[in-house]
């Protein structure tokens, strides 16, 4: 089973719509068809607001999807790549986790932390991938995410399940005008 | 000799300091040394901020530098990678100018050209290479940047070496603070 490992910067959008853009078969690409994805792994920095984004992924997952799906967290202890010694960290975890056929989506996160999730796909033979999120989406979203900074604990508390309160707010963070590409 | 192909968005940061840098070993990486570049390739879209941002540089290799080195532009006629089409195509471009042991920039444009960028230079046993600038100098460059776009007459004629007038602010353009690492 083929399984999703994107990289996650400080804006939750694209990861989710990643997913299930490859679910349902709708991307652009060769041989094109739906891809059975049951796993996600997000992979990020420790800076807070990237934090912040991993809550909402969260929340996006439990509170908007159909399908069973499980989705992990991991955390590197770094910041930011500020340094060959990040980057190769970076790659390396990206690589362990990795299987031939994977989907590696590098979306979000830094220029660096792209760079590095794309040359360890390469190396494995993962597929490459990205979501591409219109700006005024971006815009719209962004909005949406400045206002659920101030509710913290409803978006922890969406994120174990308990939606009813924020999922109206949580759900309009999903684009429905992100296009998803595959690139290798 | 080796050559510096770097990729450009629409902040001109990131390719003279990656340039200077390498010329003077100033980098952090395994086996640090100078660097004798003689050629720089900018790879770009026609974006028309794009095309402002080349013009910017031209002015900054004209005005700012102390060596001889001959720079390149290589518009590609794309708006911006909007298709797998456009990634392969920017690829190709990248790929067809390197030879083993260049140096590959991947600092400035969007983050599909700094993967199609770094995996171009991977396939060819290039270096990959990036400039982090810190967010203020970003900053600061910007205001200046946005003043200078009033003045695009004058720009093009510091590119043609005629700086006189406007070297100061050119000159200004180049972040003392940028830190330039060596990847692979």
């Amino acid at each position: 089973m083929a399984k999703l490992v994107s990289t996650l910067g400080t804006s939750p959008g694209g990861i989710f719509e990643t997913y299930m853009n490859l679910r349902e078969g709708n991307y652009e690409g060769d041989d094109v068809k739906p891809i059975d994805i049951k796993e996600v792994y997000v992979i990020r920095t420790s800076d807070k607001s990237v934090e912040f984004a991993w809550k909402l992924i969260k929340a996006i997952f439990s509170c908007c999807k159909r399908e069973e799906v499980t989705i992990s967290d991991i955390p590197l202890t770094m910041q930011d790549i500020n340094s060959s010694e990040d980057f190769k960290k970076f790659r390396k975890e990206i690589f362990s986790r990795l299987n031939v056929g994977d989907y590696v989506d590098f979306t979000g996160g830094r220029k660096a932390m792209s760079v590095a999730a794309a040359l360890a796909a390469r190396e494995v033979k993962a597929h490459v991938i990205t979501t591409i999120i219109p700006q005024n989406e971006y815009n719209r979203i962004s909005e949406i995410i400045r206002g659920l900074k101030t509710m913290e604990d409803l978006v922890d508390r969406a994120g174990r399940g308990d939606c009813e309160t924020i999922k109206e707010s949580i759900c309009k963070l999903v684009s429905p005008e992100a296009k998803t590409i595959m690139l290798i």
